[in-house]
């Protein structure tokens, strides 16, 4: 399936929240990441987050889809992050 | 259409981000909006918000999808925003 995954998290834990998702998942930008991802993956993104994330304060959004990725990404202003940019 | 729209702004323009996206659509989560949009009511959101942000520093990225919504999403940790919290 495909899926858009967002995450809002403390300072201190985006490293790590950034390295767990992109195991998995193209790094689109700052906090958005993007991707093609078995069920099982899924499940083993969801997991190894949840250990990185302080799950009183920070906050993942994961959108699914049945198609295959969407028609058109639109992106104003500059683009952070990304693939080129290696934390 | 429906489309899926994530900024990541300076702390100074977020309010006014924030306000003009939930002008046109559903407010998910913190950065994350979604809603059916048309294309004419898509471009004055990008014009809009191309005046309240900094072009030089911030950063929105919009997802088109000609198919209507996701299948499911998921929330891992706290629902930050969404349409019951009023800025």
């Amino acid at each position: 399936m495909f899926v858009i995954l967002v995450y809002d998290v403390e300072q201190k834990s985006v490293a790590k929240a950034l390295r767990t998702c992109r195991k998995y998942l193209y790094w689109v930008q700052n906090s958005v990441f993007e991707g093609e991802i078995s069920e099982a993956n899924l499940t083993k993104l969801k997991m190894e987050l949840e250990k990185v994330i302080n799950k009183e304060k920070d906050s993942v959004i994961i959108y699914r889809f049945r198609t295959t990725k969407y028609s058109l990404i639109e992106i104003i202003g500059i683009k952070k992050g990304g693939e080129e940019n290696i934390l």
